[in-house]
């Protein structure tokens, strides 16, 4: 299915970029405190990327798969949701 | 609509006296790093307990409303999810 | 070595009290998107008094172990703190 | 303090190169699912990488605070890891 990822994509350049900045810090011997706290920043920009990559599934694959024909489908995709919110409460 | 909650339910008087515990190893002075340890143990199971919920939620009313005849209802089940997984990431 | 617990304690009953709220929403069939939010709220408080709790341990526990005279002890305690740290991004 | 940051390094570029795959999923319209978890994958890395850092960081920084003689900054650092580690909890 064909989605609009741009905004994702623009996000994530982002944190890649923050990572190399962070990856910067420690050439330049910062603070370990204040190293942790930017890697922690790119977590919380992952956190909602993430959740906008879930959002768009939900409006999209997740509505087709249960309006379809296919019970198995639907069970499929339930359980990736299940899946991925529990690994999301451990990370 | 109803569910069997048997199951999260008696989860839930688990971690309730767990947390018991954690209170009576605090009254006793217990060594800091062993309560933190037990909260976290908690947290693992509410973890469990919030991803059982979610997948019996997925299997009933989201499908339900998915497949009915509203679609603000639908959008509604899908931003509850797209928000709780947000939420997830962040406790 | 002592503690003065109360305020742990006390937070810990708020939370335990939360809990049996919870069990009792799922004995009255609440909608499973409020009870995943009010486990998160829980946990929200678990984190909040894990903070506290580690708050009083490097302030005391930790200092006594750090300017003290057994490398081991002083190892020890660090490896712990990195321990529950590590754990805290899991839960 | 010079610490040797090379692996915390390596470990950096490797999570910055994981996001530039992920990118390259999001543009060769790869299923979300898998997306969320290649970016759940980076971040258990992350995680990992600030433990590492954060045990670097008491092993030097810390200790030295904490057996010097400035209270405050004995007070500093604590402070310091007790908010990293409420961070921790939330991301």
């Amino acid at each position: 299915m064909h989605h609009d990822n741009t905004d994702a994509i623009r996000r994530l350049k982002t944190a890649e970029g923050h990572l190399r900045g962070v990856q910067r810090m420690l050439e330049e011997d910062a603070y370990c405190i204040d190293v942790i706290r930017q890697i922690q920043a790119v977590q919380s920009s992952l956190n909602k990327i993430s959740a906008l990559l879930l959002e768009q599934h939900l409006n999209s694959c997740v509505i087709t798969a249960v309006r379809g024909e296919d019970p198995a489908e639907r069970e499929r995709v339930m359980k990736e949701i299940g899946d991925v919110f529990e690994a999301a409460t451990r990370v």
